[in-house]
């Protein structure tokens, strides 16, 4: 039974971050604690009675393929109207189209909840807001007029159509034609991997489609963006007839069933109908303006499964009683067991760093976009700039590894797929793939992020770090001992990034080959920094009224110092020393 | 498509361990490296063509259930049969009863390439092995001639009948009661989890039961060891009536599922009829003589899906051209990326590093059996037990590293079913948990193999890790940067040993906060102490015939030691340091 982290929550957007910082910014000047908790708390009861209770049976059925069109697993329609009907849609959204501006850390948070309770689902909204953004940024006024308001409310979905076969993670190699047709195109092509592509949840989906229009030029230079709904659309916006859009097929995959991968085909006679947004052959930069803000959401759901399945874990380590305690007789809950302790230790630490560093770097996002001091948005923009690519592959990598544990813990019941431990491991395994690969990731960190400017944002982060620690002074030992091992791993990474840097200097390829040992190495000293602050926090907390929450924050921390940074010494010396290993092996004899 | 890796196989068995050295113990007197050899290849030739092309369709149709029984996945029966045929449930077995004495390693090298090809079947004839070991050492002679010649035969199958719903690591909690009849037993209760419990490949199957004898002590001191045939068996060897056993139900699990996990009822009206195995209430003690030998068949398996996930992966990478390469323009195999280069090396180096200590491992088995030397035997006993854990606990959490991977390389369409990278997370996943989870065998490593004999078995393994890497003197630079870093590796090994073993000495909980680290350090530093000595062997070879072979082989150790072994650094952190933020967390705040 899944129960939103509201305490937890909380804990990290006021004391930990301070949000309300941002009712100081234009735009989010009506933005208070009370809000953001009243979301939070209606988010959590919404995910706890509609959404978790069909995660286990929209896996077993999936959504069905049919030549009419992809129908949802059950309950999943009238799911999606409740969710519209609670004007979820709206959060993060443009005002001026219906929506309602909230701090990005709070949409975070209520991504999370949603994630956790039903991963499937919540990608239907998470792509038509994303396909709401890049609207919002690149369309014309008359398109955003014609469309947005129907999507923002949620009456219309959206979604993001890039992939085709020959063309994944190199997008440059898209062959979808758009012929020009009066003040619209006609589009051919087969595109694939189309999440929500096709589903009976609304009358219309709005598609935004990477073409190329007949005679660009070759390469990502010749890519032009277009919307294509799959209804028509009539100036007056009432719905015209169907376009030639249809999906052809969906995929059957690991996990996240109950949403539909779909095979589209655009254009099997005439041509299906586009409008093309913004200048031709700028399709690529419309498409990514919002890949910080997607690729921050996907690093969320990596812990938003894992936070699930550390609390599955956690109840059957409470409830099942197997083998002699250390210190016992009679059979113990297997809680007893230091090793299943050690488990959920790890599932919970990593969930609580991953949290805390996605929820910071939604925090930079707002305030390099929206603080009213230049200087402060600046260094803000780039720290968030930095840190995306570390949120999107270390926490998905983690829930990985989180969802791992959670099966572990429940021995061979966890094998079974009716105890639910399993699902987890399926769904949260797209995390580390779309939006960018963890190898993806990791090459943007260190060939955008850290070689451009030759490590200054970076420099920048690691003083902050070091500085803020050294200001600590709980009394509390294991928070004291948390910071000091916190300040330790900051140092490995200083030293780390000074020979990433040399290495680029000499040879950009250098870094590639150790790109996502650095990235973790990142992630885990970013995690242990936040868990020491959060330690030193809940240390000057203890005396309060809410002492049982604050004494799990320091525990939790503590352990993540100890049992799960030390991965820190290992990465360094990989990033020192672990290139030329890959980089002189003849890919003949791999 | 894959291809059993028959040179490596060589490599390991002839160069590495020379396992030849064997023919000087009585009963194994007659191998050769020619008959290892002539073995494997047939064992591949058989793998190849009959067991691979199931192991999709196996998945995906899975095993059945009916009133009638279990009915196999399509082709499975045939592919028994083969394999009946083909005389390999003979080998490993007494030639007493038909069987044939291999080499342990030759065994384990042949279970391997069975489990690459299909690790669901592989299970069926891996479980009657077990059981056929159970008859061997503990049967009467009456029992053993009526039973094990056509268990050897693999004209009937076995299974190992454990655990019931309370009963799982903790068997102390068996419930199922044996009542008196005459010279039998009449049997009651409800079994979980049993591999191949019920199937139509053969005409009977012979369980292994433990039960409770009416009357007899609680605790693992009052159960006995029961065979209980599916289908009476006559004092002639004809086959009588149907025993009262029964199927009730099979499992829906992630993986293996042409692999029936049975919910067995033994009993509904007049009991299932049981013969009790030696004496009785020392149940436990029988089942567990081949406890190491299981163990190390499942460290096998742990290797053997990451080899198939890997030839998969590496196969895709040559094939799929995707981006721009660092120094190239038009689209490359991904192969050129040195992210996809770092984590084919990573499952290659992983699957070398495994498979060279599960065969060390089985040869101390081997040793510790047949050496005529009895300081020889009792030498190599010692250490063989101490490997095993490692073997079974660092392989498997090491092959489901690698399969986990093998889906990244794929990109998306490792998330597709159809692609098959997919199905070796799945079924790799049961390797940690079933015959112990990787935390009960920390504890027995750390609990029997460590604290028992105070180190002894460790440090003499280390002082011969170390002595034999100061040994090498390897003129290529890669093989000598190899023994570096696994010389420096030993040495953390040792100084975490004493730390572990001082921690123990104070209180016995200390090590199980920190078990599972300290059994992947072992694994990791003697993969890499086995890697060491194969690159310099390969280093010597460098100039002979098998260039290629050799070549890959230091690029692969070397990778590891950059790569893979760096990790040791971080697990000592935690062995030294880790233990007490395990150990004063509060479970209810956990």
């Amino acid at each position: 039974m899944y129960r939103a982290p509201l305490r937890e929550l909380r804990f990290v957007l006021e004391e930990l971050l301070g949000i309300r910082q941002l009712a100081a910014c234009p735009g989010l000047a009506d933005y208070s604690d009370e809000l953001g908790a009243s979301i939070l708390e209606e988010a959590g009861r919404f995910a706890e009675a509609v959404l978790e209770p069909l995660n286990r049976t929209g896996d077993r059925e999936g959504a069905r393929w049919s030549p009419e069109g992809v129908r949802a697993a059950t309950g999943f329609k009238d799911a999606y109207r409740r969710y519209t009907e609670g004007g979820w849609p709206q959060l993060g959204a443009d005002p001026r189209f219906g929506g309602q501006r909230v701090p990005q850390p709070v949409s975070s948070a209520m991504q999370e909840i949603i994630a956790s309770a039903n991963l499937a689902f919540k990608l239907c909204p998470m792509l038509t807001h994303g396909a709401v953004h890049a609207l919002e940024s690149s369309a014309s006024d008359a398109q955003r007029r014609l469309f947005l308001p129907r999507m923002v409310s949620g009456e219309w979905t959206g979604t993001m159509v890039l992939t085709e076969p020959q063309a994944g993670s190199d997008l440059a190699q898209v062959r979808t034609r758009a012929l020009p047709e009066a003040d619209r195109y006609r589009l051919f092509g087969q595109k694939i991997f189309i999440t929500w592509g096709d589903h009976d949840l609304t009358d219309n989906t709005i598609h935004m489609v990477l073409a190329r229009i007949e005679g660009a030029s070759p390469g990502v230079k010749g890519i032009s963006l277009f919307i294509v709904p799959k209804v028509l659309v009539n100036a007056d916006g009432s719905l015209g007839g169907r376009n030639e859009v249809r999906c052809v097929s969906i995929e059957h995959k690991l996990g996240i069933h109950a949403s539909p991968t779909c095979v589209m085909e655009f254009g099997h006679d005439k041509g299906a109908v586009g409008y093309l947004v913004g200048e031709p052959n700028r399709g690529l930069g419309y498409m990514f303006v919002m890949m910080n803000t997607a690729r921050l959401a996907v690093g969320v759901e990596g812990y938003a499964v894992g936070e699930r399945a550390f609390q599955q874990a956690a109840e059957y380590a409470r409830s099942r009683l197997q083998g002699r305690t250390p210190d016992g007789q009679a059979p113990g809950p297997i809680m007893d067991h230091p090793d299943v302790r050690r488990m959920l230790l790890t599932m919970k630490s990593c969930t609580e760093a991953s949290r805390a560093l996605a929820l910071y770097s939604g925090l930079q996002l707002d305030l390099g976009a929206h603080h009213p001091d230049q200087a402060v948005r600046a260094a803000a923009q780039a720290r968030g700039d930095l840190l995306i690519p570390i949120v999107k592959g270390w926490c998905t990598e983690t829930g990985n590894e989180t969802a791992a544990i959670g099966i572990q813990v429940h021995g061979g019941m966890g094998f079974i797929e009716e105890t639910g431990a399993a699902q987890y491991v399926r769904d949260v395994r797209i995390t580390t793939i779309y939006e960018g690969t963890t190898g993806i990731q990791s090459n943007d960190l260190i060939g955008r992020k850290l070689a451009r400017d030759h490590g200054a944002a970076m420099s920048a982060l690691v003083t902050d770090m070091r500085r803020e620690l050294q200001a600590l002074d709980p009394a509390d030992p294991a928070a004291r001992d948390t910071r000091e091992c916190a300040l330790q791993a900051v140092g490995q990474l200083e030293a780390a990034t000074r020979s990433l840097l040399a290495g680029l200097t000499a040879s950009p390829v250098q870094g590639l080959a150790v790109s996502v040992p650095y990235l973790k190495l990142c992630g885990l000293t970013m995690g242990g920094w936040l868990l020491a602050k959060s330690a030193a926090l809940a240390a000057a907390g203890l005396s309060g009224s809410d002492q049982r929450f604050y004494r799990a924050k320091i525990q939790t921390a503590h352990f993540f110092a100890r049992q799960v940074l030390p991965r820190v010494s290992g990465l360094a010396q990989v990033v020192g020393g672990g290139a030329a290993s890959v980089l002189e092996a003849d890919p003949d004899l791999v």
